[in-house]
């Protein structure tokens, strides 16, 4: 589902040199600040081309985070069953990708955001400017709250993403779907709109 | 605390030789295999020099890892405090040691897992002999569950570490040690102790 099935012709050369060209602008300045016409400068061609093979701003830098699946493509169906389900709908499709064919490519990019700090800036502005600005405020009461909510959700993916699929910790490795969404899922939906705890509470019950 | 402020002297060519070659025998043998005999043998060296730079086969396989810290000095005081505190103990620790200097290591380990097949294999014979042997099931009512248990508990803080000192995510990259505590440490009690749902109840409330 929603994974790119084929690209779109063109010459290569050209295609790589977009792609090196706007993951430097990105990286440096930001995905809001690159524009389609400073990378089409750095590239040495015209924007309508970017364009042409790229789409809009979004769809290339999507482009440059060799993603496995468009999240855009898949958001709008795990924010589909209301606040209170987010939890349960994010891990099962989470799974459901990382357990596919496309999940190889979820494991390239975790290796080259932890191993290229390039990378790992371009993964930062997307979480940032994606999930972040577009997705969290929708999902919470307290809008000022969503980054902080966005990145423990994240930390919990990411973990996940790390001991299942990275360095294939048993029995997590290869536990059932089932399992995993029952163990999971309620963690993540904490973070999501549950109670995140008073900080100068240092003593729980 | 808990970190070696020191090595012990001997000839570095030695010790490098009698690491490489522990290092293969745990990731291909795992730790219960691997005898300090035959990692002697293949370094070339008599079995007592291991032990004189090395002390035990588990000092052996904790300098393997370049572990910042020695979990084996770490755990107890985890542990002290009782199963319903193993939580917040746990990231609080886990913040204390990753804030200072000794996080530089983690990090480096932390990278060095996920681009490096050998690396990933230690680690998880390292979580499975040390952690889910001996310290889980001390904490769990059912010891069968304390795998599964073991490796939710990974899941976040290999998350947490992930995005708060190896992607630097904000705001989470720079939040106040108590603020992480109290987001994180209720759902990492939950992985310890608390309820991991039925597996097959797919619909939550």
């Amino acid at each position: 589902m929603a994974r790119r099935t084929g690209r779109r012709p063109g010459n290569p050369d050209t295609r790589e040199s977009i792609l090196t060209a706007a993951r430097d602008a990105f990286a440096e300045r930001g995905f809001e600040a690159a524009s389609i016409r400073g990378i089409a400068t750095s590239a040495g061609v015209d924007p309508a081309l970017v364009h042409h093979y790229f789409g809009t701003k979004e769809q290339l830098f999507k482009a440059c985070m060799n993603f496995p699946i468009d999240p855009g493509e898949v958001l709008p169906q795990v924010l589909s069953g209301g606040p209170d389900e987010i939890g349960e709908r994010l891990v099962r499709f989470f799974l459901r990708i990382w357990d596919s064919p496309a999940g190889v490519g979820g494991v390239a990019l975790m290796r080259s955001a932890v191993s290229n700090e390039w990378t790992a800036r371009l993964l930062r502005e997307f979480v940032t400017t994606q999930m972040i600005r577009h997705v969290l405020p929708k999902l919470t009461t307290d809008p000022a709250e969503a980054p902080l909510r966005a990145s423990l959700v994240a930390s919990q993916m990411a973990g996940l993403a790390m001991i299942r699929y990275v360095l294939k910790l048993e029995p997590l490795a290869s536990a059932p779907v089932e399992v995993v969404v029952a163990a999971v899922a309620p963690n993540v939906q904490r973070y999501v709109n549950g109670d995140l705890g008073a900080p100068h509470a240092a003593q729980r019950e």
